[in-house]
């Protein structure tokens, strides 16, 4: 896995400009402190832009403008995301396809593509198709008429339950579950008589589902979750919902059954979101906030029920002084009763 | 899977009464606007009473009393539990008795009924029971000396562990954690001594535990969870909880130790309660609430911490104008300091 | 498993005194109600003091000083520390080594230990290492290059991915997760580039892991767990976090990225931490919190977002009573225009 790459060569890649020289050789990364001449860095954040002076390393990635300090530098316009495809570059590599290896128990009606790999303990149900070079990792079960696209990782233990269809690029984190029954009973009097849960989930393309999140196959259609979205650990996506595209669903957040979420939200960590309602795109909502109702698109929201954002921090700079409120006002009833009384004596005197 | 069904052989099916013509056929379900000519569908609530006019439905079910609009209705006095027992009719069956299959792990001294199913990478302890027509997917792990009763469902991936016990008609969806040890260490001055968990967990029968949930094992007795209660995914039920009968549970919810729940208790999503108090009989708690401390039974409540729902929704109106009201307690402030001294002046004049 | 012992042995084991008759019989243990004239019994809380004298338990575990009632007593500095220590004694047992059993699918490379259990269904990966006499369940996933200290438990389904390191004595309860990639993304313009976590995870010793818990590998570095720190159920610790040594982190609770947790810190149900902060020792964070900034050591908060916790019990207190306020606030604001029209008018009158 280890190489070493000119300054040039990574300019290149990157569609960056060197600024210093373009021969340093570099064989890894790291931060602006751990960095050293081997490695190349990168400044990001104006605020760090000081510590650029002191870093020890062969190069930074920074903006067009930014003061180098004599240091070598490639410009890019994005000095985070070329950061990102260079620790690509440097660290990852594709799986080298192992074919179904023995331990793993593959339904003779599987349609496996070329390239794929499916470790000991996985389980393939009857007539389940896996694209090209996707790999299953031990434990995990898929169940019968499921699809996987190509170029997916299903990590450790991770589920997809019957006729579910799993796109391209995806990922699921270990133990990340596809295509639970939604939670769908109607009460019968006595108790509740389940309702069968004969729907299916779609992920699109290029969506990440985090270690032991849970998205619900649909009543009666589809539970959708749209291209380049990606979910974060312990979120649970309820039945009949549709996620648009390219939204981050952040760590514990709930999503109640039959809500749309638009495109390109983001949801903060432990957001709980009811049932029936519609997110529009562009939406940012808080840590912990509770959405009660729809919400427009465009803005921030937070609180439980939530309110804008800006409301909300004013509201709750104001909640730790309650009690000295509630103090204030009654003593000013005192004082409004002690004028009244004196302004009717007055009155009477007069 | 495929079936037709007449018009008068569902309504029989329901013990409903038809209005218009039985001999239709039917294949399917389907909702007001998706469901064809050989699809039958649902109005359960009357505000969507219009949508019938315009339905292609072959049938639709309905309560006694509905405006059919010239189409044929099966009339139920619950239609849309008429419609989920049709889905169950059209579109489920029972799991074909594979027995145990290869590549199933499964102790010799394990007894293992009639009719039941062991998938591939299922591995079943010592001494484990295991009821007749029960479903055990890929990846299941029961510890040794548990106990599964009758036509259970134990979804890939799930967990049973040691002389745990699982009822009858038990569904466990993937994931889901029976018997993990309770959460309890004495502090020994240096650090934490972990308490061993010697307890159980009962599910009694009809229950349901949604994906990823963890229903923790007793400390020394036993952790239960009552008759036909559901618990949506990742729930957290602490050691020696008692839930009730028929309890709904919703998504996230987490119930501290040795804490009573009634029958008939509703939890929404991402309720917290604490440990050690009881919740009444038909009780119901509002999304995200807190329960600090025990409620008294056949009421609402709402907040963190709770307080009855109805007043928690007028608190909660008045909390985004809270900056409002803190500034007009300043200024009434300084219009009551006024007052006072220009009251003053007067008396000192007279 | 059944043993008997004498309340003197039962007394040396703890290094207590006995009180009262040293010669019976012991062989369970019970609480202050359920246990019998065979089992010993404890009193930690003095509140229970009066439920000494009607106890059948055949000893009572209490600190010195307390009234036995005529009972044998074994007098200990902590009884609740002393009871655990007893449910040890008389409840649980080493694993035996049973290897690596038929069904385990080990790799050529790891390296096994002595003593140690490998049951069927469990999968192990390239150059894994693992102490002696771990047990590790079906269906557990370790992926290559991690290591497993001396003594550690790992449930049915848990997973620990590459390269991350387990300390000695830990316990992973079923289905844990360590080592998921974090939720990083580089922002492309179009949608999220995926920044590699090429981190790993590092749990010290004696750390426990609730069932469905999570830890995110680091985006470069480590996550770590400190030693003797005890994670609930359903727990996400997100990449690039420090929790500190000797930490209660209950169920449910979210701690974004790059945040410092101190040592014996304790997180109640539901909490959440916001990233890139310091939270000091000692602190103790009330239920369904929202840790929103750093906060200083040795206190105690609550709230969303966290104030000191005994303002926002004061606060909370209020709560329920802002509708009152509210309307108290607008008819005193009646009520002294009332009075300024007054004193206006005596003043034009005078």
């Amino acid at each position: 896995m280890k190489q070493t790459k000119t300054v040039s060569e990574l300019a290149d890649h990157l569609g960056g400009v060197v600024e210093g020289d373009p021969d340093i050789l570099i064989s890894g990364l790291g931060t602006l402190e751990t960095a050293g001449p081997e490695a190349i860095t990168f400044l990001a954040n104006p605020k760090y832009a000081a510590k650029v002076e002191q870093t020890s390393a062969g190069a930074v990635l920074m903006a067009p403008g930014g003061e180098r300090f004599g240091h070598t530098a490639i410009l890019v316009d994005n000095p985070y995301l070329a950061f990102a495809k260079l620790l690509t570059l440097f660290y990852t590599s594709t799986h080298e396809a192992l074919g179904i290896m023995p331990g793993a128990n593959v339904s003779d009606s599987a349609v496996i593509a070329e390239g794929t790999t499916i470790y000991p303990g996985a389980c393939i149900g009857k007539n389940v198709k896996i694209g090209s070079r996707s790999v299953i990792y031990p434990g995990v079960a898929i169940y019968e008429n499921a699809v996987i696209g190509d170029d997916c990782t299903l990590h450790a233990n991770s589920v997809v339950r019957e006729r579910c269809r799993i796109g391209n690029r995806c990922i699921l984190q270990p133990g990340a579950v596809i295509g639970s029954d939604g939670f769908g009973y109607a009460p019968d009097g006595n108790g509740y008589y389940p309702i069968p849960q004969i729907g299916i989930v779609i992920l699109e393309d290029d969506v990440e589902i985090g270690a032991n999140s849970c998205v619900d196959r649909a009543a009666i259609e589809v539970t959708r979750i749209g291209r380049g979205t990606k979910l974060d650990n312990l979120v649970q996506v309820a039945h009949n919902c549709k996620i648009g595209e390219q939204c981050m669903i952040v760590s514990q957040v709930g999503i109640s059954g039959s809500t749309t979420v638009g495109n390109h939200v983001t949801l903060a960590g432990q957001v709980g979101v009811a049932g029936h309602i519609t997110i529009g795109d562009n939406v940012l909502v808080g840590g912990q906030s509770g959405v009660a109702s729809s919400l427009p698109g465009n803005a921030s929201y937070s609180g439980s029920p939530t309110i804008p954002h800006k409301e909300w921090l004013k509201s709750s700079m104001v909640f730790p002084r309650l009690p000295e409120i509630k103090k204030t006002v009654a003593s000013l009833e005192k004082r409004i009763a002690e004028l009244e009384n004196r302004l009717n004596q007055i009155s009477k005197e007069n």
